[in-house]
């Protein structure tokens, strides 16, 4: 990204500050501080409402200077030492300053009060992910990088699966070819923890397990700490096998979910995978700027009732209450295509759409691609 | 684990709450939940500080009660229903309840705070950690178990490397090995968001740059939203190469480096690498019962004084102040074996030691290997 972006990107941001009547705001996550900076190290970016941000860099002060856009990079040796940095660099003792309050923990927020005792918070969490929906054409051009990536290592691996492999060796294939054309081998899940495992290999009934995460399935996994993705078991003849990665190339992430029916599946599960299939290009047709979200979500709903399959559509029992989600350096950006949501879709947006239908006790089946917004609809990025 | 490990582990922890005089406290974290109760799952678990806990699951509620060694289990629907909950089991309104403060997001707190106004919290993250230090028979099984996985990747990988690969390449082989036998493809690090990269494989000057991340040397990483680990650089004869990963395999978590030299790696280097497989075999004998950990890492940093290479030591320029750190359910557990710490080591601790020298520009040698403390000191897990 070139420095005219950053200009761009923290102009933009300040526009919002100064509508809320903030004196400025306090970056400090990883993802929040590279978008607005450039830089992922462990540093508080100040971005006053007007006027040039100041980058406190404590580790690694060298390398956040050289990556960084931003012209006012200083080391921060302490914690501490925020406030009169701030006042020696001309920056007025703020009162009301704005954070991400989605992902702060108690204890940084507790520092933060305590080193600007009479200063008021405001979460300017949302004002970041709505200012992030809207993706730039560097942007775009990343994610159509990380998305030709993913969609080659979804053909090499529909290529080498067999009846008989376990879900880990499926995994353990797609993830060596992945790690090999660049992926991170890790994944940014905004306010998630460590611990979340970076995709779902899941054949037959465990395709159909649900788990802590707010998805609508999400495989066994290896243990009950880690109660997601493959597990030991076989895929056999006459199951479904459903693989869903996140994939995550240059510093972008996008979506991908296929599914494997050989002609022994029951022939329901064929039937829905077509009707997944007919929902992903009937919502991306209709997903143009102007339309809402909850538009999108109801007519996928409408589409898996009338196909006589709402009842699986999109989990069993608990069903989610989304059909997609944005992403970009987050695999879980807005906006989210869901339920009652007002958010107006836009030229630029990017989102994964991942129409799914689970039959309890049997197998998953449905598609999952990452779109693009235009003019014309959703265009996918990963096929 | 059977039902009997997890009734002294609440037992132990509940004395820990009497001694505090708390009248309980919500577990809410993934291991904490997984360590007290058995499951991972969506949850929040009250444990009085006497008589039975309560496992609240709000999803999903079926693993949870399958999975959870407590008796216990009500499904949550909303989070408004839990002092409702709490009070149809008899439990009192809480006056003084403990949280683990070190890892809850402002937000979660918030909502506590709402849900049970006239209550007082404390952290007891403290407790946990000091708690969790001490791992039980079935928990150094389980250790040996991830130890006896981790030490074949590397010897596996310590055949296939040869000057030439680049550093991704050597990640992708190590982690497709480890993945194949049943690594985890992630790991539990307490208090870190999502995005770390789950290993460090760097050659020459790559292996001393440090970055956002509390080590004494990170790799360069791909991208600088995910600045650690391997790069697209080959690793060249006469430069020492340095792998470190954490080894997760089951629910266990152990970390192990390995520095690959050939005879063309200048001879300071060659010299560094036999101290640090001396601070490490020195250090474990005297890792016995009784002896802090402080006491540990003055000794090791005066035996690097000795030979010399003390301003390389764990870091040139801004050093670290550990040589070594607790692990488990998660790689960053207590004891820190870190500059000042008073804990005395005690039998059935587990440490990783990691004795690192950081040549500036030109790179980076060192061992790690994973202990547990025994009477006659501390013996590896790793070899």
């Amino acid at each position: 990204m070139d420095k005219n972006e950053y200009r761009q990107r923290i102009s933009h941001f300040q526009d919002a500050l100064q509508a809320r009547e903030l004196d400025g705001a306090i970056i400090f996550q990883a993802v929040d501080l590279y978008y607005l900076s450039g830089t992922a190290q462990s540093c508080h970016l100040f971005i006053p409402s007007q006027g040039e941000p100041l980058l406190l860099a404590f580790r690694d002060f060298n390398r956040a200077r050289t990556e960084a856009a931003v012209n006012n990079v200083l080391p921060l040796r302490s914690f501490r030492e925020i406030p009169s940095l701030l006042a020696a660099a001309g920056l007025q003792e703020p009162k009301h300053l704005g954070l991400a309050m989605d992902v702060i923990s108690l204890n940084l927020f507790r520092r933060y009060e305590e080193i600007f005792p009479g200063c008021q918070w405001v979460d300017i969490s949302g004002i970041l992910r709505t200012q992030r929906m809207i993706k730039s054409e560097a942007e775009l051009a990343a994610l159509r990088y990380a998305a030709e990536k993913h969609a080659a290592v979804f053909r090499y691996i529909g290529d080498i699966i067999q009846p008989g492999m376990t879900e880990l060796e499926i995994a353990a294939a797609f993830e060596a070819f992945a790690r090999r054309l660049g992926h991170q081998g890790t994944k940014r899940f905004r306010g998630q923890e460590q611990g979340m495992i970076p995709g779902i290999v899941a054949a037959g009934v465990n395709a159909t397990l649900t788990s802590c995460y707010d998805l609508p399935l999400a495989g066994n996994g290896l243990t009950p700490l880690y109660p997601m993705g493959p597990s030991q078991r076989r895929w056999e003849k006459g199951e479904p096998l459903l693989i869903d990665y996140a994939g995550v190339y240059g510093d972008y992430t996008v979506d991908q979910t296929r599914v494997y029916l050989d002609s022994e599946v029951e022939p329901q599960m064929h039937k829905a995978q077509e009707v997944a299939k007919e929902i992903a290009a009937k919502v991306a047709e209709r997903a143009r700027p102007g339309v809402t979200a909850g538009e999108l979500y109801d007519f996928a709903v409408k589409m898996a009732e009338k196909a006589g399959l709402g009842e699986y559509f999109m989990g069993y029992g608990r069903q989610v209450s989304y059909i997609g989600h944005g992403t970009g350096l987050e695999l879980n950006e807005w906006p989210v295509i869901a339920k009652g949501n007002k958010t107006a879709l836009a030229e630029g947006m990017v989102f994964a759409l991942e129409p799914k239908f689970v039959f309890p006790g049997r197998g998953s089946v449905g598609i999952e691609d990452t779109y693009v917004v235009t003019e014309k609809g959703a265009v996918s990025l990963t096929f």
